[in-house]
């Protein structure tokens, strides 16, 4: 299958789809919502660098004042006869409906990329699942799912070359972070490939359609009673044929690219008698899950539904196995109100179509139950889907159930066994606990990038970001292996776990995800002899238990010494390299060179030479530990908040500063979004490895200090003298000059823990 | 059931929600849109004049830039604890979205009226159908409906008692046009009723949850994928607390009001095998039908939903007669690529979900059928009702049906007997041909509300009016009974046909709505000697065969003699009353003249003579005609278009233009929207009465009556003086005074066809 021709590169779902977008288009429009940016503003890169398109020109891209702004520029390019495109997410798709409907009734071909992301309720997200796509689908868009890098960068061709011969607009999307955020290697459609899926008869008939002074015609009118009905099931013939144009051109994409897909792919035991149906992400860790449990002898099948509007019954029924007893059928939002969620609402009217007609292989009907995962990128994992599996068993199942949740309010939420785990042995699962300024992710899509190349892994590489941006932590989660990786969904069972910072054992349980026999590497200010003692007791009980294998490296000296200041990422990714064992260790070496003369090359030679400084030195730096057999730590991991903090605080927001929000029950949380106030100040992060210090001597009063520092941590007060009495010996301050208040003295004190270090 | 304290008063839909919805609201954010325009404007009009709400004081009316801007605004003040509401309609609504997903995550009580209109797809269309509430149906409103103007004034009370208690906003909607212009005789809610519905603890509970400086708290915060998917599911008790919220508030108003409804209400035989299932004005027509059915053995039935979100299964089912052996499912959108629409999605589910867990009355599984009817205002008639019950009947009835047009392209449409007719026998039915300019609409919403407010009559009025605006043709359709009306349709079987301007019966069918029998007035010209010679003969053969009364009053003759000018309005309600019979002559007078003098009062004594004068004026001047055996006239009615017109014009348009649009098939339709342009010159419209001539001997060459006639019919041609050779004798010319063009002459012309006597 694999066609050498086509290069191996390694991307995110956004970069996927918007190399493919740009080349397929002439007009851009665009207005950025995370996470769909990324895909806009490499278009807006690609047309400053005059990168052209399949034709031979630089698509024009305009950044307009909103989503509904860019839609009605879509809708206006399209009428002008321009390959039209645009990119979006949540809030901006709905902003986008009144014109969705418009271009969907005048039967204009264009493709809509969108990073799917869960909308604005009871609070906003910016995280993924497919409520926002969900509220287009009554528009007359045909809907494309896609759930990996891989498939996003192939449906966005797909979609283009099916929107031409169909006329049908279409809104292909992916998932928002799990896709288009996923760093995958993946091959890279070519531009004959590109050439092979469009046909340029379809582009001529399209710019025919144009309004345009020399063929004047007039649409968008206003229609009476009269004829409006009649006018609006004209269209019927487009929307019955388009399924079968879909499923042609993936055809035809199977022999020029290779890969097959199909409306509803199937995957499974030809003799299910429970079977899945989901689209996007989640369809992936569903087949990674099927597949395991198939090999153990369990009947089960899943449906990857992949054109999801115009829903093809026949289709669907088609893919299903005639033995199916049980469907689940799992949707990625949330419609309060409704009987069940609207794939679910499909798939039951679709049986019923099918049973009535007696078109249906079965001759009773199937149990069909309906679920909702996944909401606002919540993990969806093998464990969840098993436990899926498991219910399906019962003959009593639940119904509109929720997975991945502990719903203790309306007991919506299903058990499942969270220790099930399908990963691959032979996979390589790292995770590195990083600050968002500390160049870990880079390093690590670096690293990604390197393992692509060098070797015939796969590779997959996905970061999460709390959502307090500079300052905070970032987790990165990096596979590679020899087999393909469809596992859509946080590691928690790493071969090996690199904490960046040391102060991070204090306040999050970075060794949870360590799997037994995993390799620990942490940045450590302290030697491989002192270290074991500064881990608090929790850590070090995991160490003894887990049986890992522990190594410390001092990143900053190393970093310091090399000349690169804080830099610690170059430092810590040789050390990965070296323990990881992917590569080997002298090909790693030279790998990470290359890689850092791309990255440097360009500030010469001087920050070459350090960088190279600083991978030599960091294998000499690196030690392993020597494990105790017990533990003998004195100190605890921190408490997330002070025990003083008010109930709430404890209850609810101390486990989402703890990194364990994912547990708190349904009725742990408001039921619309109403929190208390001033709780931020329970929140002490205690991020900073170098602080402040305030020297009275040079400072000239001005203030600006505590005006500039972003985290509101440097606190000047002035005061009466008399309240320095019983201060601590060297407690600084300095006269406060100032007509007013004469008299007074004036201290600058930074909160250490409110402190992020940024400098 | 009736309460005499509540007065009884026609009004339209429009007034009547907004009547309801200004007392119970303290802020109305409004962006007018139509058909919901005038409850904005109502609203507006009485905050002007400092009318009071239940709680005595003014609602704050404010008028947004857009309906984005209303929601916010609505959003904003519902955060602020006030009570408010919203007025929309079809794009207006889409704008709304974003804002109603946060406004229903929030679990903030509040109801947005809307008279349901078309969605711009292919073309625009300012009629009604429920494309816009359906692109609603995921927010997480609850969608409350109503299907006449009695029911929209109920339902817009039940909604705020519902919204208060159950904590989910509310969105009530009426089918645009056909609820909202509809005007009817009900009974009006009193201020007490209002009182009785609203707990004013739930109001302050209301106002609590505001946001204050007071109590401060946080709403509307961003969550990370840890709490969001929980949160999201803390909402579900309130969801399914709805329903019975609903239900019980409305058996409360029932006990307050009298009027009883359901969440499902089941209209039919107990043992009915065919049942059809759908909201808004036309589950009044299939009430309708199915009496009329029920009366002649038919098993069947109808269910009519009122609360389709949060939709309760339990309820529907047990609203099904368990001898249930065919469901039709009707909704009035269009979904293009869905499997069905919703409420028929919805409907299979719930059936499903029954069948599934045993709560099922029916042993086997109903057949379900989806259909299609009534976009964009299409007429629904009880013979299209008929029609799906027929097809209800056979081995294999069509799903996915259309009723209303003829799809000659995807053959989706039933057949059905247009001449089938519900029509009560003791309702006096009234069609009036009218100018948009010549009060022929105002005079008939007068005779509504006389009738009304002197008989125990059930009064109905419906004003068609084509979207030229100015100029334009209008059709009044008055029903009048002893019996309530239900007939959600226009009238096709006049007991009456009065025809206001004599142009007409050249260029469209005025009396193929009327019954045999009927009564049949025209404003003539020519007296009951002459005026059968001027018929068109068509006119004549269906005065003949259809054995009318014919009746001749030249109108503008007694009106200008009155000294009312052109205004022919009295003269002509002055006849039907005389000819209708609905009151005593003397009563009828009397009452015209009350009337008369509500209307013109302010404008003194001798406007309210004059318009006395003409009523007494136009008995005397009202003639009946003596119909010859056989028609005589030799002049036809004018085509609609010349035959030189091009195919497409002859085609189509000209069924446009002579009020057969509805008669068009499908396949005549362009598919996407697209229409060549410059077919209005081919539509000549001959609507002027009188049109103004040119006078060169006063004329300055100012060529601002060119400018000025809004539809182009004034022409001034610049001209070699060469080419009036061989000018008939007479064609005014004069000199043309200007130093470029010297010897020139220049003549004004009027185009008699195109010009509407505007004035
Ligand atoms: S380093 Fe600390 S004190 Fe300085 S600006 Fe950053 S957070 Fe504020
Ligand atoms: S009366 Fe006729 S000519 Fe005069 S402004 Fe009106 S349409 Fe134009």
């Amino acid at each position: 299958m694999r066609n050498t021709s086509r290069p191996l590169v390694t991307l995110d779902g956004n970069e996927a789809v918007a190399s493919i977008a740009y080349q397929l288009n002439e007009v851009i429009a665009i207005y950025p919502i995370t996470p769909s940016s990324p895909m806009g503003e490499l278009a807006d890169q690609w047309a400053a660098e005059g990168r052209p398109n399949l034709w031979g020109t630089v698509p024009t891209v305009i950044e307009m004042q909103s989503e509904g702004g860019a839609a009605g520029a879509v809708h206006g390019a399209l009428q002008a006869g321009a390959l039209t495109t645009t990119f979006t997410s949540s809030q901006g798709l709905l902003l986008m409906i009144p014109n969705m409907y418009k271009i969907a009734g005048e039967l204009t071909a264009t493709v809509f990329h969108v990073a799917a992301r869960s909308l604005a309720t009871h609070a906003l997200s910016i995280f993924g699942d497919q409520s926002d796509v969900m509220a287009t689908r009554a528009t007359g868009f045909a809907l494309l799912a896609s759930g990996s890098v891989q498939e996003a960068m192939d449906m966005a061709l797909i979609a283009q070359a099916a929107t031409l011969e169909s006329r049908i607009p279409f809104l292909h999307f992916f998932d928002g972070f799990r896709t288009s955020h996923e760093v995958m290697k993946v091959e890279m459609l070519t531009p004959d490939d590109l050439r092979a899926m469009i046909d340029d008869e379809l582009v001529r008939a399209h710019r025919e359609r144009a309004l345009s002074p020399d063929r004047p015609f007039i649409r968008g009118t206003a229609q009476n009673p009269d004829v409006y009905f009649q006018s609006r099931e004209a269209v019927n013939p487009f929307y019955r044929a388009c399924p079968t144009i879909v499923q042609n051109v993936m055809e035809k994409f199977a022999r020029v690219v290779g890969r097959r897909y199909h409306l509803f792919d199937y995957v499974g035991a030809p003799d299910a008698d429970r079977v899945l149906v989901l689209m996007g992400s989640g369809a992936e860790a569903a087949h990674e899950t099927v597949e395991y449990l198939l090999a153990r002898g369990e009947a089960v099948g899943l449906i990857k539904v992949r054109l999801y509007r115009p829903f093809s019954v026949a289709h669907l029924i088609a893919a299903l196995p005639p033995t199916v007893r049980v469907l689940a059928v799992l949707d990625r939002t949330k419609e309060p109100g409704s009987i069940g969620e609207p794939l679910y609402l499909d798939v039951v009217a679709a049986v019923h179509e099918a049973m009535a007609d007696g078109t249906a292989p079965f001759a009773t009907w199937p149990r069909i139950l309906g679920g909702r995962y996944g909401l606002a990128s919540k993990e969806f994992t093998p464990a969840m889907i098993k436990g899926i599996f498991d219910e399906m068993k019962k003959e009593h199942p639940k119904t509109h159930f929720t997975i991945g949740i502990h719903d203790d309010v309306t007991h919506t939420s299903l058990a499942y066994d969270p220790t099930f785990s399908t990963e691959d042995p032979q996979t390589v699962r790292a995770v590195f606990f990083g600050l968002g300024a500390d160049g870990t992710v880079s390093a690590n899509r670096n690293s990604i990038k390197i393992i692509g190349e060098h070797t015939d892994y796969f590779a997959q590489g996905y970061f999460v970001y709390d959502s307090k941006k500079a300052g905070s932590v970032t987790v990165s989660h990096l596979r590679f292996g020899p087999r393909p990786i469809r596992s859509s969904y946080l590691i928690d069972r790493a071969t090996f776990v690199a904490c960046h910072q040391f102060g991070f054992l204090d306040r999050m349980d970075v060794l949870r995800v360590a799997e037994p026999g995993a390799t620990f590497l942490l940045n450590s200010p302290y030697g491989p002899d002192e270290v074991w003692d500064r881990l608090p007791v929790e850590v070090q009980e995991q160490i003894i238990e887990k049986r890992l294998r522990f190594f410390v490296v001092d990143g900053y000296r190393v970093a310091r010494q090399a000349g690169l200041g804080a830099r610690i990422n170059t430092v810590l990714q040789t050390c990965f390299f070296a323990l990881s064992g992917v590569l080997p260790r002298d090909e790693a070496i030279a790998a990470i060179k290359d890689a850092i003369r791309e990255s440097y090359g360009k500030r010469g030679e001087v920050v070459l030479e350090r960088n190279f400084a600083a991978v030599d030195a960091a294998l000499d730096a690196l030690h392993e530990v020597p494990v105790p057999e017990r533990a003998t730590g004195a100190r605890h991991r921190l408490p997330p908040v002070p025990p003083e903090a008010p109930d709430f605080v404890q209850r609810v927001l101390a486990k989402m500063i703890a990194g364990e929000g994912d547990l708190l029950p349904v009725s742990a949380l408001p039921v619309d979004g109403t929190f208390p106030t001033g709780t931020a100040r329970w929140e002490k992060r205690s991020l900073a490895h170098e602080i402040p210090i305030w020297d009275p001597s040079i400072c000239i009063d001005c203030a600006k200090c505590a005006l500039v520092c972003p985290h509101a941590a440097i606190r000047m007060k002035v005061y009466d003298p008399g309240v320095l009495e019983g201060a601590p010996a060297g407690f600084p301050s300095k006269e406060w000059k100032d007509r007013d208040l004469p008299g007074m003295r004036m201290t600058i004190q930074v909160a250490p823990d409110d402190c992020t270090g940024c400098g």
